[in-house]
C-alpha cells in the first residue's frame, strides 16, 4: 500500500531523491564504490559539496558574503554555537520565543551573554506569533524561529529590525523565498524540510560574523568551518548528497518561488477543510498559521484515537500531534504531494459522514 | 571492475552492509517508507537504536554501568566534550601524544582544566608508541588515542595507570577484544571500522563520569544524551542503522575475536610483503605497527607517482600517504577482505619485477 508521509521530522523526501539516494548508497557515480565508504578527500566528493554549496547560493539568492556550512549537531547546537560566536563582551541579543525550540534556543544562548526576551507567545500556549512589541536598538542580532514545527505557526513576515536576524529555518528552509538582507545567520537541520537527519546548514554573513575568537572549542568555532569548507573533520557525506539531490528536484519544481505556490495551495486544501468539516478545528491563529505544520484536533476529544486509526488504515502516517498540543499535526513539507493533501482530506470526510 | 578500496576513512564497509544500506534507504523493513524518511519517535526506529546499543554491549563485553551513545560531531568534538564533562575543578589529566589526532586531543582539552602530557612520540615524527614514561598518579583519566591513523601506530596492550583510560578509538574500535575495566570511557567516530561519516560512537561508564552538572550547553553535557537514549535531538538514524548492520556482520564473523584473527592475518600478509621486497618500507616501528593502518614508502622516490598509478590500474583506490608521511598508506580495516590484502601484495611484486 502506498504511503503518506505526514512525519514531522525526519520527514518525506521526494521519489527521485530517495531513488538517488539508494543507488548512491550501492554505487556512487561509476566510481566502483558506495557513497558510504568514500573519503571526503576524494575528488568526487570534494567536487559533489561544492555543487551543494553553490546550489544552496543559487536557490536562496545568497551572495558571495555568505558562507555555506554542512556541519552536525542539530539545530540544538546552534543554539549555543550561535550565541557562542556572536556575541562579543558587552553585546546583547534580542529573542522572540514562539514555542519549545525558541525556548530551548534562549536558554543555551544565555550562558554566553545578555539575552532579552522580547516577546513571547507562551501565554496562549503558543498558538501565534507575536506582533507590535518593542525591539531595542543596538542588538547584536535578533533570534526567531521562523516556522514552529510543534504549534504549526510560522511568521509570514520577517520582523523589522535595526539588527540582522539570526533565523532557526529548520522546519521551513528552502518553502519560500526570503530576503536575505534582513539575515546576518541562517541554520537548519536537514530533516524537516531538506534532506535526511545527520546535517545541518548554517548560512552565516562572513561581514556580520567578524574576526576570529579563539576562545572557544576550535570544533564550535564557525571560522574554523569557513576556512576549512566543512571539512575540518570528516562531514556526513551521505547525507549532503541526498541535500543535493533534494536541492536538485526543488530546483526542478521552480526553485523557492515554485514551492511557495506549491506549498500555498496544498495548505489552503487542508486549512479550508478543517474550516468547513464540523469535527475537527485548528489550534494556531489563522494569520500566523504554518505551510508546513499544520495542527488541529478533533472537537470531541473521544474521536481521536479512531480518526488516527482511519488515518493509518489509509496508508498516513505520522498524524498524532504532539503531546503540548494534542490532537493531530500534519506536516506537509516540500515534498509531500498535493495528492497526500487530498488523500487526507478525504479521510476527514469520511469521518465526519460516519459521525454525522 | 572489482574496486579495493584503501581509503583512511570514510572507508570500507562489507558488501552486506553495503545491499542492506540501499535497501533500507529504499524502503525500511516493509515500512513503505525509506529509512531516510522515518521519524527517530517512531516504534520501528527506537527498537532499532535499542538493538545497536545492546549489539554494542554484547559484542564489546560492557556491563550495564556503561551507557552507549550514538553522537554527532566526530571524534573532533569529544576532544572538548570528554574535558569540558570529566575535569572538575582542580582536577587533572595525563595524556599521551602519539600523533596529529591526539595533539588535538590536548589542544582542546586544554580549554577545560589542568592537562599533563606524559608522554610523547613527536621527536620521531610519531613513528613510534612510547613506552616506560611516568603516569603520574591521581588523575581523573590518562587519555590516549588507541590507533594513529597518520602515522600507522596502534597501541598493542594499554597503559597501567591508576585512573581510568579515556581512549579514543575512532579507528580500530572493535578490531579485537578490549578489557573494559581499563577503559573509563571510549569515543570513536564511526567512519573508519564501523560504520559511514556522520555518528559518533561514545561509550562511557555511568560510575566514572559521574553526577550531573549544569555549567556547560545542555547538547554536549553527556548526561544529557544518557537521559534521552541517544534521542534528545534528531539522532543520524540512518547512520546508526549502518552500524548496526557493520555490527551485524561482524558478530557473524566470529565477533572482536574472529576479527582479530581475521586482522592479525591479513596485516602478517602485508607488513611481510614491505619488508621482502627490495623497493619498500615500512615508516613505523616494527612493535607498534598498525593493524589498520599500514604505512610505508618507496625507498626511490622518484617511484611513488607509477606505484601509485599501478594501483589505481588494479582497482586499489585510496592508497597515497597523508602529507605529514608521505609514501603510501593502505587502511585495511575490519571490513578489508583477504583478497584486497593479496591483490596489493601482488602489484607490490610486480613493481619490484618491472624495476628489478
Amino acid at each position: 500500500m502506498k504511503k503518506y508521509n505526514f512525519y514531522a521530522g525526519p520527514a518525506i523526501l521526494s521519489e527521485t531523491v530517495i531513488r538517488k539516494a539508494s543507488e548512491a548508497a550501492l554505487e556512487y557515480e561509476g566510481t566502483g564504490l558506495s557513497l558510504l565508504e568514500i573519503s571526503h578527500r576524494s575528488k568526487e566528493l570534494v567536487a559533489m559539496m561544492e555543487e551543494t554549496e553553490s546550489l544552496v547560493k543559487e536557490l536562496l539568492g545568497l551572495d558571495d558574503d555568505w558562507a555555506v556550512l554542512f556541519l552536525t549537531g542539530g539545530a540544538s547546537s546552534q543554539f549555543f554555537e550561535s550565541a557562542q560566536n556572536l556575541l562579543n563582551e558587552g553585546e546583547f541579543a534580542n529573542y522572540v520565543d514562539t514555542g519549545t525550540w525558541s525556548t530551548k534556543a534562549i536558554k543555551e544562548a544565555k550562558r554566553f551573554g545578555e539575552i532579552n526576551v522580547i516577546a513571547s507567545s507562551k501565554d496562549q500556549n503558543y498558538s501565534y506569533i507575536p506582533k507590535g512589541y518593542d525591539n531595542p536598538q543596538g542588538a547584536r542580532y535578533l533570534h526567531i524561529t521562523s516556522n514552529n514545527t510543534i504549534f504549526g505557526t510560522q511568521f509570514h513576515s520577517f520582523p523589522d529590525s535595526d539588527s540582522p536576524i539570526v533565523c532557526d529555518m529548520s522546519s521551513d528552509i528552502f518553502c519560500r523565498p526570503i530576503d536575505p538582507g534582513k539575515f546576518g545567520m541562517i541554520y537548519a537541520g536537514a530533516q524537516k524540510n531538506l534532506g535526511p537527519a545527520g546535517v545541518t546548514l548554517v548560512l552565516i554573513r562572513k561581514s556580520f560574523l567578524g574576526d576570529k575568537r579563539s576562545d572557544m572549542p576550535t570544533i564550535t568555532n564557525y571560522h574554523t568551518h569557513i576556512e576549512k569548507s566543512s571539512a575540518f573533520n570528516t562531514p556526513p557525506v551521505f547525507q549532503i548528497y541526498v541535500c543535493l539531490e533534494s536541492l536538485k528536484w526543488l530546483k526542478s519544481m521552480g526553485g523557492v518561488e515554485g514551492m511557495q505556490k506549491h506549498n500555498e495551495a496544498k495548505a489552503k486544501i487542508l486549512y479550508d477543510e478543517i474550516d468547513r468539516n464540523s469535527l475537527f478545528e485548528g489550534t494556531a491563529a489563522k494569520e500566523d498559521r504554518s505551510l508546513m505544520n499544520v495542527t488541529f484536533v478533533s472537537k470531541d476529544e473521544s474521536h481521536q484515537t479512531e480518526f488516527l486509526a482511519a488515518c493509518e488504515a489509509a496508508g498516513c502516517v505520522g498524524l498524532k500531534g504532539h503531546r503540548s498540543v494534542g490532537g493531530f499535526r500534519a506536516s506537509i513539507y516540500n515534498a509531500m504531494p498535493k495528492e497526500g493533501i487530498e488523500v487526507l482530506v478525504q479521510i476527514m470526510k469520511e469521518f465526519e459522514n460516519k459521525k454525522g
